[in-house]
């Protein structure tokens, strides 16, 4: 048997409190999948004295996370502080810089700075392992570096946030209203006191542009992930889609288009979408994840399973280290950065679509009017059009239109054209249905 | 770049030629992910005139496909004959023991011969991969092997093969009877002409067994599957189940138990269960797959795709070249074979459910007296009873019971009671429900 592969972790939260339960719990099988034993060897966090439930007087004590980079005695740092900068960053690049592999589940700092790292690692000839940056448990990275590696990717899309998931399946049961359900999501542990990342879809937007980046070989593209998050749907929104037939999901998608000159452009969007019953995504209930991607050989793949909690992230994290153990690496991104192509952003108004599109007005004499002739000399059609009778506590009522199939363009030119219109109570919301 | 992978390629069937065409399609991007390129040398088929598509003028031709194994411009023979025995298995023998390493999308094969296969590629130091065997394009095995390499896997079940669903969510779309159905998936060619290996649960069988091996680091076990098809369900069974709030899937189900003497067991079983509409099994149509892991860490997975066709199939075994090109290989079972259990089979007696358990009889007094009093004398509970008040032309009706929780010995002790029974006019039909 190979000498143990040495771990230093930095981040003693559920997640790594939970990477070393799985390693005590699991440590036999492990050892024997892994070819050799991984051991923890040091750990660091901020609080030493802080009961986690698990022994840590087998490990040695770093009071300063960065110094776990220069350890002799090391061969992995599991990096779980979070944050896409500050601390972790600099654990990270000095633990590349040392030589050592680091495994990561922290989806904004490879967001933000995932391609510099990748380099450095490939530079300093050591891994750089995010399986547990995205959707939790379920091993998507991997079946898309791996398992779909023989496919063109032609689009990829799923439910990244368990909190906005768990939000809007809730709303559906319950009929109850946003910021209700949150608080609810809040006090059961689902959502953060500060909730801002994941319910304006900035989590979201983290992992697809993960995701984007190993699908289509590009440079990983944060910065224009046009991302839309759930904060502004209402119980009426759910109950509407509902009666056409659709549940409302947050979808995070990427997919490749061919810009004027011809040049492949990525498109990345974060945005509650309407997914109709009859898709596998309208199903996945809760705090649950689900990644599909569509191969041009192997055709539509569905990857579910917890998307996030300290069992499942663990998983991820302790996949990566067997992965290094064995000596299965590759580069992070699936092929070396210096391959990944840069791909400008593609812009959105020539994207044929349905869309859903609701309205909340003051309740008077003409307004529907107005709405439908701002529709009609936008050029968008209109499929149904739906006027909740009921007004709100504060004289609103809720217009909602399904379109046609037609281009975007046409939904910002109308969106445009009511713009300022004194009968408009609230922006409108746009959401796109989703193909079958 | 490295030297190209060299590949020959026996059978130039739909998924032989769908290989052919992958690497053509996808060269390029291939190249990249797999850091050099994967290149056919040659090829083998029984009928070298046949039209299929592609251009074969590329290759050499080998007449005989075992002779594939002893050529010397070859690193890896890629066999897609089928048949569990035969040239097949020769020419996979005669690959590893040549050196070189072996994918197949055999499933017969490997459910039967993979542990020696297996042993021989350890001895030769050659790769053996079978991602293709398993559900189609869906990356399972990658998945169990890599992805869920972490967990204790509690449970692995799933829809193994997509005839058979195909048959069960048309019969339930159409109120169709299984025989029509069954002609019209002939026709379509989702079926074969000799049905018998996918309608009686065989295929899916041969699956499960090699999951089951994955994912409990046991001996590959396949002569101990329970196996039953789906060739005695009715129309009317579908609507029952339905009328309850469950759909019918053939699930194969892998998972150990604890025998008397407190040793490790393999509990394997194909059969038809009841699925309740809240599983995302419920959602899983026509040929689609979906394969289920429980780990003790991750919770659950779910992997979901097409389980067959050239496109997918060919993605599968593009993807083991693409490993084995990028120098990834590990034990085909995920630990060397010498570290398997031997697991003896699990008895079912014990096993705790609900289940539903129709009677075909002749209408006549009494009847239901003597089903219920079985079930009484047998300790079975009755949750409910349905009799379809339509008797069929042959003057029987369907008694359809659903029963509490409880062991499985209870209900074939019921059944053994009214075995031989004349007012049975068919054997009784027993399905599990499958637990939330």
């Amino acid at each position: 048997m190979a000498e143990p592969l040495r771990i230093a972790l930095a981040g003693l939260g559920t997640v790594g409190a939970g990477v070393i339960r799985l390693l005590d719990a699991n440590r036999e099988l492990i050892t024997r999948r892994a070819g050799r034993e991984i051991a923890i060897v040091a750990v660091s966090a901020r609080d030493r004295t802080k009961d986690r439930g698990v022994d840590l007087s087998r490990f040695a004590w770093e009071d300063d996370m960065t110094a776990m980079a220069a350890r002799g005695d090391v061969d992995v740092v599991v990096e779980l502080v979070g944050g896409s900068d500050g601390p972790a960053l600099t654990l990270a690049r000095n633990a590349i810089r040392d030589g050592k592999a680091l495994v990561t589940a922290n989806k904004a700092m490879i967001a933000h700075h995932g391609l510099s790292l990748a380099k450095e690692a490939e530079t300093a000839g050591v891994a750089l392992k995010f399986e547990a940056a995205v959707a939790g448990g379920i091993p998507v990275i991997k079946g898309l570096r791996e398992g779909a590696a023989a496919n063109a990717i032609e689009r990829i899309y799923g439910i990244l946030n368990g909190t906005c998931n768990y939000i809007l399946s809730t709303m559906e049961d319950t009929g109850r209203d946003f910021g209700d359900v949150l608080g609810d999501a809040q006090r059961l542990g689902y959502a953060e006191s500060d909730p801002t990342f994941d319910i304006e879809g900035i989590d979201a937007a983290h992992k697809l542009s993960i995701l984007a980046s190993i699908a289509f070989g590009a440079e990983l593209d944060f910065a224009n992930v046009d991302t839309t998050g759930i904060s502004a749907l209402r119980a009426a929104d759910i109950a509407q889609a509902e009666s056409l037939g659709y549940v409302i999901r947050l979808i995070g998608l990427a997919e490749t288009d061919q810009g004027g000159g011809g040049q492949t452009r990525l498109f990345q969007r974060v945005q509650p979408c309407l997914v109709p019953y009859g898709h596998p995504l309208a199903h996945v209930d809760g705090p649950t994840n689900a990644v599909v991607t569509e191969g041009n050989f192997s055709g539509r793949l569905l990857f579910q399973g917890a998307g996030a909690g300290d069992g499942p992230t663990a998983s991820a994290v302790v996949a990566d280290l067997i992965d290094i153990a064995r000596g299965e690496i590759g580069a992070a991104f699936s092929v070396p950065v210096d391959e990944l192509e840069k791909l400008e952003p593609a812009t959105s108004g020539h994207r044929m679509g349905r869309r859903y599109i609701r309205f909340a007005v003051n309740d008077r004499p003409g307004v529907l009017a107005e709405i439908t002739a701002a529709m009609r000399d936008a050029g968008v059609s209109i499929e149904s059009l739906l006027q909740k009778g009921r007004q709100t506590e504060e004289g609103e009522v809720l217009v909602a239109i399904v379109t046609h199939e037609g281009p975007e363009s046409a939904v910002v030119k109308a969106l445009d054209l009511l713009d300022g219109s004194p009968s408009l109570t609230a922006p409108p919301l746009v959401m796109q249905l989703l193909g079958g």
